[in-house]
């Protein structure tokens, strides 16, 4: 799902969206309850309208962004206090109200209210942010929903295996239509984040979409794919689109490097969208060297043109019962193009797109 | 003719200028002979293909942007020597380095190497100026070039009718292909400009193409066709867009403006462009208080679309005999919606676009 922050995947139309392949997109309910607002999304009745989007959208719940933009001020039983990080106003964010305006984007699928905390912490901290997202979801159940509104739960819990499969099991006793799992890729290394994953994967119940919140790069997907993954949310293909950066299965190539001043080679050659069907390297270097919008918009429909592809050439794989061989094939390339990055802080992962 | 002042028509794609009606755009010797320089578009044969653009371009020949951009150092016979504005490096334009530039680029039209004077100016400047475009003009005309390559001169001369009558009996002494006014709309009130076109109009040859170079809102063009103009080009509709300035029959609409907060009307009901046809004014506001890049698309698309429209508009009037009376319709309510700016200085029209 490419992320869609404040009602737009940022540089790309609704129309360019649907040919690079996205089925669904990701909206942000923190920011769309700051912006436009909830008096501007009924008047539309909801997101769709509002940014002429007629395929679905997941709303995330808001927690994400709280606990990492916004100046948090107290966190108690009840809900959130904190500071727009646009203004400064007071904020009181509660399971309630996430549901409610999560009703007002109406968006197709909703995620529970969840808290959610940066790694490393203790496993203190680990378990009452279990514990209150459980009771959370609970509350968050009670409030009225459009019936058409699907709702995923959180599983949270850190890289403690124990924890995470306590908040499975309290999870699952919610009437959910998906399953979620939170709070990785927020600054553990790669190889925590699968093992993590691979320790709860056999507990997933089948029946249920499996959806990795906040991940990641094309190796990090493979290897949630491997663990039972299904559904992906990330900005990274956006938000390295506009600092010049182009994914390939040979790594991100940054577009900006004096090697590619006279190339008349596209991005890649095998690629057939827009980007790499009508421009050259040295086109696209110089668009980002003179500032021009247009190398934003050619980077980012290019990277999730990408993006959806590898999905595709996975769901394809899977569909054949050719995953394991495909799995095989890429894990090395995508190994050496993407290599862990363990020195990513939280603070990095935390950006806006 | 929308600007694409260093290869791309801002937030543009090539495939978008088509579906807007762009049958033409400009290219600036000046910024295309900085970035992405000579050698470059000698490797991709021109700018046509380095940018994906199989229409028509027309190059101005850098003197404009070298007498207002750059550090200007010295000014002689031969040529001008100036700083570039990016970095500084010396540069000595002449009319012979122009013409080889416009060849490198391979522009359908090349215009000649002018000297461009700020308004107001004295007599003196303005004539100097006019007798060293001719002698440079013939200097031009000794490169060899393209022969598909068309060449237009143009008229200097300010606001002084006799100058700009010996501009023009000396320009037509050499084998053009099409007649540019240069030198207005760079400070001097609307009425002292079209006063100019109005005397000029009479003389000016009907067998060319002209071509009123920087010019100019709905107003100027409506007035300038009057006076026998066929020509324009205009960084208007682009810039205004970037800063959130829509362009309608009834002025320049400012989208930021609260009062479009929960408009669900498009910018003009009557427009039949992607951004009418699809957004609101209320989301459209967002997009620029949000600093979506979307915004600046939607609006630069919009823009275009009304002047190509608005120029077609006009093309059928003067096709069936009915300009006239177009021109007395549309004359009292674009007074009113592009009042006469006097207070614009040079330096504000001398913005790169």
């Amino acid at each position: 799902m490419p992320v869609g922050t404040v009602g737009a995947v940022k540089t790309m139309s609704p129309h360019e969206l649907k040919e690079v392949g996205s089925q669904i997109i990701l909206g942000n309910t923190y920011h769309l309850y700051l912006r436009p607002g909830l008096e501007t999304l009924k008047l539309f009745n909801g997101l769709h309208k509002f940014m002429n989007w007629d395929k679905p959208i997941l709303t995330d719940s808001g927690g994400f962004q709280v606990f990492s933009l916004g100046k948090l001020k107290k966190l108690t039983e009840e809900g959130v206090q904190f500071q727009s990080h646009l203004n400064g106003d007071t904020i009181f964010l509660t399971p309630e109200l996430s549901a409610q305006i999560q009703q007002t984007i109406g968006s197709d699928i909703a995620m529970l209210f969840d808290e959610c905390v940066a790694l490393p912490n203790t496993e203190k901290n680990l378990r009452e942010a279990v514990h209150r997202s459980l009771r959370w979801g609970q509350r968050f159940f009670e409030v009225p929903r459009h019936p058409y509104q699907k709702i995923f739960g959180i599983i949270q819990g850190g890289t403690s295996v124990p924890l995470r499969l306590e908040s499975l099991e309290g999870t699952l006793k919610l009437p959910l239509d998906g399953l979620a799992v939170g709070g990785l890729s927020v600054g553990e290394p790669h190889a925590e984040m699968i093992h993590v994953l691979s320790e709860i994967a056999a507990y997933l119940p089948q029946n249920l979409p499996h959806y990795l919140m906040g991940v990641g790069t094309p190796r990090d997907i493979l290897e949630a794919v491997n663990c039972g993954i299904d559904m992906f949310d990330c900005v990274l293909p956006t938000r390295n689109a506009r600092n010049g950066g182009f994914f390939t299965h040979d790594g991100l190539l940054n577009i900006r490097n004096s090697s590619h001043t006279h190339d008349q080679n596209p991005i890649d050659a095998t690629c057939l969208c827009e980007c790499c069907k009508n421009y050259s390297r040295a086109y696209l270097r110089h668009l980002f060297l003179t500032k021009e919008i247009l190398g934003l918009r050619l980077a980012t429909l290019h990277n999730l043109y990408y993006y959806h592809r590898f999905m595709s050439e996975i769901r394809n794989a899977l569909d054949n019962g050719t995953f394991p061989s495909f799995y095989e094939m890429m894990k090395p390339r995508l190994t050496v193009a993407y290599p862990d990055r363990t020195e990513r802080s939280s603070a990095e992962v935390f950006k806006e797109d």
